[in-house]
């Protein structure tokens, strides 16, 4: 059985509603970044960049977002989560992520967690200022050029779309203008309705 | 024919060596970053993200490298860049190459390109000076925890191989202390040799 150690409210929700939607049998394992659990030895133990997702898997340990969505993908080709067959339409799959990983998450990050690339405190307000522009930035790039409709590749619903919906959860937090976003809220509103993403909010706002 | 777009002394280079190793039929196309060609109205054609690399294809465009190296590795996969066909090993590549391009890259962008993140000069200033600890901490990382030696994922030369070898190019130039990177440093030198990796360089440096 597979194991997926996560936090609410993380990126880790992606991984998660794919699970779901794989129909896998999984367990979840939450991390409590309140109590520092992250940086905990037992935590370190299971993934030593003290972040969440980890999947623990039968063979061993995988991290990353784009790479647990593709591995889902891949192991549970029945739900046809991804163009896994197809090395071009595969790597477009892979590109969005991609794109969500080191861009768009590490803008959002900015507002948070800014004390990874700087140490005084005037720097690190600078950078909270700045995210609503940064963080608006992408997904107005998502809005008009990726976002293919109805999903994120166009007819195919795939771990796109479950990504995508897990950083847009947090445009308003980050004080992004969500008017000029109309077709990332439809994705957004749709998706909230998509019966694995209902399963795996519920279940990450219940478990302990 | 396939068709690299790249600017040298970029993370480009991944790709580019991962071309070579294939044996791919491609040609290279430069993007003069000094004369802000990756902003012009032709190149946001080919990329809307304003960066490289990107690779052209007969089906259309891919970009973000971690998806450029898994789209090479499965479209030759006599070239055995990469465990393709197991979905867990495949996972650990993409995850480790996931870990460079969102953790890794980015804690060295902060050098110079901080306007990204921050507008005001200070700020900028403030993120130049924390690079060294921030690149240092990532690659001292991969030196104990992910390079399992001689290659990164052990006995098998992949993909992952041609990306950290890109990376670990800036390390003196981000003033990481490299006396704490041993094994980095000789991954980097044993990859210097590869004889796809001499031709990729040497054909980035003479490409006008």
């Amino acid at each position: 059985m597979l194991t997926l150690y996560f936090t609410a409210h993380t990126c880790a929700l992606a991984s998660h509603i794919a699970l779901e939607a794989a129909g896998a049998d999984f367990r979840l394992h939450r991390v409590d970044f309140s109590k520092n659990e992250q940086r905990s030895a037992e935590y370190l133990q299971v993934n030593s960049k003290a972040r969440v997702p980890a999947l623990v898997t039968e063979r061993g340990i995988l991290t990353e977002t784009p790479a647990i969505l593709a591995f889902i993908a891949q192991t549970y080709p029945l739900a046809q989560l991804a163009p896994v067959d197809d090395a071009f339409e595969f790597g477009r799959v892979q590109a969005f992520n991609s794109y969500l990983c080191s861009t768009v998450h590490v803008a959002h990050a900015h507002r948070i967690r800014g004390y990874r690339w700087v140490d005084d405190e005037a720097a690190i307000e600078a950078m909270k200022r700045k995210v609503p522009q940064s963080v608006g930035a992408c997904f107005e790039l998502i809005e008009n050029e990726m976002l293919q409709g109805p999903w994120v590749m166009g007819e195919r619903y795939t771990i796109c779309d479950m990504y995508l919906f897990t950083l847009a959860q947090w445009l308003e937090i980050d004080g992004v203008d969500v008017s000029r976003l109309p077709r990332v809220l439809d994705h957004r509103q749709r998706m909230s309705a998509v019966p694995a993403v209902v399963r795996a909010i519920a279940a990450e706002l219940s478990t302990a």
